[in-house]
Order: structure tokens, then C-alpha cells, then sequence
């Protein structure tokens, strides 16, 4: 059976004041598609998992349940980061089915081809049944310095070349820098890691219990106590080290060749700022989630995106222009600078205006 | 006695959204300083008017009227330019008082100098009482394109040299191009046109009669009309031709040697778009008038200027950023493009946009 986890962290700052702190990205509907990230993630997966087990913070509960009525919620007391979610998880699965695979899966990426994704997580799962960690990575399509990268090894597949192409991961690489980023594009031997992995639960407690039992034992106590009581004991929860499942997993089995790797082309994003949101909407004018879609008049200027929900705006001689116009606070930027806005956001909670953020 | 007019027209589009057709710039107070630009109009000439007169639009009377409740108002039934409004304003000055002295001030402009002012009027007031028609000069800071000139003719006051210099007005320039206002500038001999001009009601009217009957009459007719019913024809009015007073009457009387100039340094400012408004401003975040001041965050960003009216603003990565956030639209432009944004407001009506303007 196989199961999937919705890690539904992160704040995406950069995509403030769309995304604050009580209503983060993943809980938006970013692009007016009428679904938000989360729910899309959730969907994309078609019926492939048995079911669907969502990962949240005490303040986002009420939206997830809403937005998956058929999701189970495990609410994390405080953030530990993915490898305590998705450990607690699979302890969780593994308990009901020692023969549970479990996807991870961020709540808060877009991928365009669903179809390519998900014959690709199919994929991943007939290799996590013989025993391996699974990633799907994503053919770079720029020398990007924003995301880690997977080398590839060995081709796997030969025998069935109908099926997604599938590899040996020769190591897993943090955030290049530009010239290394640049080899390994040209090298076409590497795929961004887009944090998507299948693993069998047993595999992956196996692994914790052998490479961080300092995570392992006080994620296997946690879960004791949500059997015991539903919910996660806060004060247990807080003593799991903060980790990563590409460190503190991935890495040391992918040295093992444990790890294998399916490189994909599924038009993927992780919306991680206003430059790639541009890129993933119909229109560069759109209506800001719960407000209305207002026109936008443009003199001597490109637009880069424009978020009305009250009244219209007008730009003149500004390229490339962000403009977020929400109830209670303006952005403006441009597409070049949209990695700074989490600057900005910071600024906020200096200047004392951190119920904005 | 000296009776000043102040015909209050012009929409003042550069500075939309803060400027609309039924709320133009003369009835705000852009700067914060608790005085619209008409009221600093009028309590600027101190105790120098036995009156004052404003012409202004139906649209405007009861604004006009609460901002300037001891001031005389006389409707223009339509705008027919500024030698209309003045020639009617001169005519009932000189019904009353055959030795009317006039002056005519914009009820837009901004003088920062008030008592170089004051001291420049009463100069012009002793030349018109001898004939002549006097304008107010700016000594030019640079070399702009947006302002008429004026040539100073011969220095008239060597026997009075503690006087504001006066000097005959050699002639009347147009906006010039760019190579010849460097000239004027170089020269030392040129004043840009503030369109402030003081003459006795009886040399105005002379003039006019003389060099454009096709306008004195209709004019005199409407004057009729209003001294009838107590108010102006409007179809009477509608047959005066469109004119301005420097192109009718000024012109022509400096080719005869009629005309002085007085050139001031008085911090002088038409106030033609943001970034003149900008260079005027204590603090680059203001009020929209009306609105509420609220905090403007920036990062790598200089501030040309700022209104904000119900909520913060973010400024990411734009260089003297121009934003104007009412409850209505949302102007978004930069000190660089700030004459362009007529061309937006244009562009609204064209979209249907035409009541936002």
C-alpha cells in the first residue's frame, strides 16, 4: 500500500503579502485555478496512494482540514523540520503495515505535466519495494544556484526502456555556486532535488535508527504518545534535532547506493518567488485570493504580475513590474528583485509591523 | 485698490490619483501643511487685495466656496481659457472702481518665499498704476522646456535700486527646445512665464478691445448678462473665444514697450507632476488627503515620494518610486516617468476608466 505525506511547512516569504504566516502559500490558490497548492498536491497524486496524510503546524489545522475534508492531519507541536515529519509518518504507517511505501511530497510546488509525474511516482514506488530511497529529480533547464543537485549513476532500466528512465543517485549536491551550477547543466549527468521521495517505511526507519539515532529514538517516543493519547507529546516533539531528509537520509544511503534517481520533465516549480509565479499564471493580472480582479493600465511598462482585490491600478515606466495590492498592505517590486521581498518581510518585523508578515 | 483674480482651472492630470476632474489639484493640500493650494493662494497675498475673486467651474463652487468662504466667486458656465475669465473678472472690477488695479495668480502654483512675493506684487502694483502691464518673472534654475520665457528689456528702476529690479519685457518666448533654453539660460536675460500678471481693469480692457474685439466683445456681453440675472449667459459665455492672457494681450502690448518684468527668486513651483511635488515635500511619505499616513518600507530603493491612505507599503528594488495608493486606484511610476503618467490618465478614459479620473 502506499501512502502518501504532505509535509505542509514553510512560509514563502518571498511571495508576501499573498503568503503571511497565518495563510501561507500552500493554503492559496496562487494562479485562480480554484484549487490551492495544497489541494493540488493532493489531487496530482491521483489514485495512487491509499491514502493521504498531511503535516502540519497547530495554526494551519482548521484551513488543511477544510481544504482536504479526506486527509488525515498529524499536527507537529513545533517545526522540526521534514526528516521529524515525515519520520513520525512512516513510524506511524509502518505501524498499521510493515510493508507501507510512503511518497513525501511538499505542499506548496507546482508540476504542470501530471501525467509524466505520476507515471514517475509509479515508477518510484516498484523501486522503493525492492528496497530503495527513490527521488524524482528535475532536468535542469538553467544553471540554477537556488536548488541542490542529484548525479546521476548507473542507468537501471535497460531491460524496460518503456518505462520512466531510472538511475543510481551518485550523490546529492547542496545549492551549487554559478560556475558549478553551469558544469553541471552542461554535463547533462545531474537533476535539480526537488524533495520529492519514495521509500518503504521500513527502509527509512532502518535508516534513522542506524545514521541518527538522536533523531530516531525521540521521533519513536512521539509517536508513542500520539498512539496514547492522539496527539504529539510538544515537549517530546521539541527534542527532536532539526533535520532534513536529503541530509540526514538521502546522503549517507545514496554513498551506500541505496538511493535511486528518476529524472523527469514535468514543468515543476517551487513558486519560490514572484519571478516564477509570473511564469506559472494564464495572465499577469490576477485577483488576490478572496479579492476581485480589477484592470491594470500599463504606459512604457512590461508587467511582470499584478495582484489586484479592490480597485484598479496603473504603472508607468516601470519594466517587469510586481504589484501586490492586498487589503491591509502594497507590495511593489520587479521580477529582478523579487528574491529580495523576504528582506523586505524581515524590515517588517524590525520596524514593529510583524502582524503584516 | 488692488483686487486680485484667481482663475482656478486646470485638472492638474500629472498629479492623478491624487488630482480628479471634481477634486483638481487647487482644492487639495498635497504638502500636509493644513492649507489646499488655493487657500495658500490667497493668504499668501496678505493684506495687499482689498478682494479677491476666483473663477472657477460649476463643479467646483461649493469647494471653493467652503475654502474660501470671504472670497467672491464667479462661475464660469465653461472653461473658455484664462483671458476670458480675467477680462470678465477686470470688467466688473471696473464697473465698480474705474482705477482698479488687477492681479491675476494661478491657484495651483507653490511660492515658498512669501514675502519676496509680497514685495515683487506691491513693485507691480506702482507700474501697473502707471500704465503698464506687469508680470512676475522666475530667475530660471535650469534649463526646462515646460515654461515660456520672458526677455528682460531695459532696467527701469536705477533710481530706486533697493526696489525688486523691474525691467521692460522685451518680448514673450514659448516653450523653447531644449538648445534654446540652454541659451536663455546662459544668457542671464531670460525669465521663465509664471502667468502672473498685474495691470490696471481699464489698460486690460483697452488692450482687449484693441487687439481682440472678437473676445471683448462676447466678454462684455456675458458681463452684462451676469450684472443682469447675477450670473454669466451661459450661451453668451460660450461664444468667447478660447485665449489665453500672454499670447493676447501681454504679447502684443511688450512688442509696444508696455509690458515690465520683475524677475523673483521665490522658491517657486508650478507643481506640474510628482516629481516637482516630490522636490516640495518635508517628508517623501505623505497623507493621501483624507487617508491615513501609514509606514513605507523599502529595500534597495531610493524614495521619490509616497501617499499612502489605508495601509503599509513595501518597496523592493526601485529607484525614486513614485506610489500613490487612494481608495480608488493605485498609481504606481517613478520620478523619471512622472509627466507620462497624463498619458495613463488618457488611457483610463480610452478603457472606460474615464470616472476614476
Amino acid at each position: 500500500m502506499f501512502h502518501a505525506v504532505i509535509p505542509a511547512g514553510g512560509a514563502g516569504t518571498r511571495l508576501w503579502p499573498l503568503s503571511r504566516k497565518d495563510r501561507p502559500k500552500f493554503l492559496l490558490d496562487l494562479t485562480g485555478e480554484g484549487e490551492t497548492l495544497l489541494q493540488k498536491t493532493a489531487t496530482r497524486l491521483g489514485d495512487l496512494p491509499s491514502s493521504i496524510t498531511v503535516m502540519c503546524g497547530q495554526a494551519h489545522v482548521a484551513q488543511v482540514a477544510r481544504q482536504l475534508p479526506d486527509a488525515r492531519l498529524l499536527v507537529e507541536p513545533s517545526a522540526q523540520g521534514t526528516m521529524a515529519a515525515i519520520a513520525a509518518a512512516a513510524a506511524l504507517a509502518y505501524s498499521e503495515d510493515e510493508n507501507a511505501v510512503i511518497g513525501s511530497f511538499a505542499a506548496d510546488h507546482h508540476i504542470g505535466d501530471e501525467a509524466t509525474f505520476r507515471r514517475a511516482v509509479t515508477q518510484a514506488i516498484a523501486y522503493a519495494q525492492e528496497g530503495n530511497v527513490v527521488t524524482l529529480g528535475i532536468r535542469p533547464t538553467s544553471a540554477s544556484t537556488a536548488y541542490g543537485y542529484i548525479q546521476q549513476g548507473d542507468y537501471l532500466n535497460a531491460t524496460a526502456p518503456q518505462e520512466p528512465s531510472t538511475y543510481r543517485a551518485a550523490r546529492f549536491v547542496e545549492k551549487p555556486q554559478a560556475r558549478i551550477a553551469q558544469e553541471f547543466l552542461n554535463s547533462g549527468e545531474y537533476v535539480w532535488n526537488a524533495g520529492i521521495f519514495v521509500f518503504s517505511a521500513r527502509v527509512l526507519l532502518d535508516a534513522l535508527s542506524q545514521f541518527h539515532p538522536e533523531i530516531y529514538t525521540p521521533v519513536m517516543a512521539a509517536v508513542e504518545s500520539y498512539k496514547a493519547t492522539g496527539e504529539f507529546s510538544a515537549q517530546l516533539w521539541a527534542e527532536i534535532p532539526n533535520a532534513v531528509i536529503d541530509r540526514a537520509i538521502a546522503e549517507p544511503l545514496a554513498e551506500r547506493g541505496k538511493v535511486c534517481v528518476i529524472p523527469t520533465d514535468m514543468d515543476w516549480s517551487d513558486i519560490g518567488d514572484f519571478a516564477s509565479l509570473a511564469e506559472l499564471v494564464d495572465s499577469p493580472v490576477q485577483a488576490v485570493p478572496g479579492g476581485a480582479l480589477h484592470g491594470v493600465i500599463r504606459v512604457n511598462s512590461s508587467l511582470g504580475i499584478a495582484y489586484t482585490s479592490s480597485k484598479p491600478m496603473v504603472i508607468v515606466g516601470i519594466d517587469n513590474a510586481v504589484v501586490v495590492d492586498t487589503p491591509d498592505a502594497l507590495l511593489v517590486t520587479t521580477i529582478g528583485s523579487a528574491q529580495d521581498v523576504k528582506t523586505a518581510v524581515e524590515s517588517l518585523k524590525i520596524m514593529g509591523m510583524g502582524k503584516l508578515t
